[in-house]
């Protein structure tokens, strides 16, 4: 299998991930603007995993794009990913609709920690076939980002139960670190051609 | 990236939002033509709604028809597009419940606005990189459509809080203005040919 | 525009369609094997329907094999047939919760008749583009099936007033009558290579 | 019609599948872990159901892998296999719901094995258009897990009424045998190369 295959089927299922989290945004019954009130948490919710989701699919295909054959290994890596990321609209509606609650706000980031886990078995799956010194290991480096954001997951999963507006912020920070585009792979590549 | 992989993905995104929209249509629970009577401002509104999300594939495979390279400018410059359309399903489901009530109708128009104002950005981005004497700029020319849609969505705004049918109205006049499709682009892409 | 990103996108609705329409299918709370009884007729809508639109995918790429450039009005015409198509969801939901009961049996048949229409709508423009003497002109021959669908389908709507059996058997005949491949679009493109 | 097409079909479906049986996790009300108790089943079969489908999506592809030309017999073969597929997001909800009781757990057993006999029939279609010495044929040599599998889920369905938890570890047991990728076509083809 190569794998474009793989990443249409990563991207059908990625597009269906950050489009039917929208229907956790229920229509309300009345036209009052107080009506939309249970509603904003919901879409402040939306927002960040519309965010989280987008960043994943950009940071795939950057990763994809190295790649030419794809074995079992990074196949069955790859639907490991999928299957936490298809986890996201569950935790957001459940974080929106009870207002950014302690246990809500622990749970997502637990999965957003376990697809950041999974998305680092993929790499390494990934890295395992190209070497050492394939453009792709190059490309990450040190992989600063892809170490500090399990870090930050972590904490702001322990810091859900104290405060779960510091959890908030800091799944923003992580978005915010990551929507930055990873120029390293960009560059490198660019050299290539 | 190439553009292949974004239109893809568009494509996967804007064809789960126009078919998702149809689960607004809620199936009545008699059989009596009466229990149709609630189903059908929502499926007026759904036919709105499918006609705008279909200009809107159309006007955006237009365009990226003169992309080739894609960076990060534009690729978030697309989300950004992608995220206002999948709150169409949302409002649509709103307004089509509430018989097109004033607010309804207003916050219908306001993600219009945002989507509008979204596919300016996505468009000056893909110019920036292709610069002003590019096909997709000639193509463009004064852009009178692509200015006009917001300044009357803003109007209908306005006007749904005085008439909800004014502003629906302009809704379908916008809606008509474009489904004439851009002659434009397609005359100017044959000539290069 | 070329046809394929016309395909993909037809094929990306074409496949929400016919799997959104299982959510139809309401999980049962008890466990019983009566619990499933309310589910059956959906099912057996479920499965009419699964057919249909199979049928309509089925000839759908048939006929766009033949085409290679897309203009506004092929476009559009399918849109508009990918609107009739995407209504089925809801009428095989109705027609399944209600017992096939008279209206929505004949509801189910107008959304066929208009996606039939529409069908033969698309049909026309693509002929109007690739003349009477195209191979998809020869291979559609006097394309009686295509004549003879919207007939009874129009029988069917009035018969399921008197009664809905007759209405759904009628249905069943027309889809038998499509799952024959359509041998000659085939044989003729073969002849072709 | 060229094999391309029908993958593309068929993983939009699969990508489809594996993502809406999501929604069946219903967001809890509340905010307590106790609220989380009765989603852990319904979690605990959307796994199983997820590595199914993943399953299905592999194996289809590396056996479509040596498919050039679909005739109308692979096409329907092919669809009757999606059918039976869009079926498991509905049994795996009534499973999870009912905490795995005796009716809800053969009948998911019920349509695994209706999924393996479609499988078996869209394998029998592609090899008899291939013939016997075909690559798929060697590759499939004497399909001892293709020919096991529909035995167990026999066995399974039975024992669910009897101890639904075996029923349970046989679906277990038949997902982790091929979790196990399929070796021998990979070697095969690579062979060929």
């Amino acid at each position: 299998m190569n794998s474009n295959r793989l990443e249409a089927f990563s991207d059908g299922v990625l597009a269906i991930i950050i489009t039917i989290m929208v229907l956790e945004l229920k229509v309300p019954h009345g036209t009052d603007l107080k009506e939309l009130e249970p509603v904003l948490p919901v879409f402040l919710s939306y927002i960040l995993s519309f965010i989280y989701v987008g960043i994943y699919w950009n940071n795939h295909h950057h990763m994809m794009h190295a790649v030419q054959k794809v074995n079992g290994g990074i196949l069955w890596a790859n639907l490991h990913l999928l299957f936490w990321l298809s986890l996201i609209p569950f935790v957001t509606g459940w974080l929106g609709e009870n207002h950014f609650a302690e246990l809500p706000m622990a749970l997502y980031g637990v999965v957003l920690l376990m697809a950041a886990i999974a998305y680092f078995i993929l790499q390494n799956r990934i890295l395992a076939v190209q070497g050492k010194d394939s453009l792709l290991a190059k490309a990450l480096g040190k992989d600063l980002k892809g170490k500090a954001s399990p870090i930050i997951y972590i904490v702001a999963i322990i810091a859900s139960f104290y405060s779960p507006w510091i959890a908030g912020a800091l799944y923003i920070l992580v978005a915010l670190m990551w929507l930055i585009p990873d120029k390293r792979i960009e560059i490198i590549f660019k050299e290539k051609k």
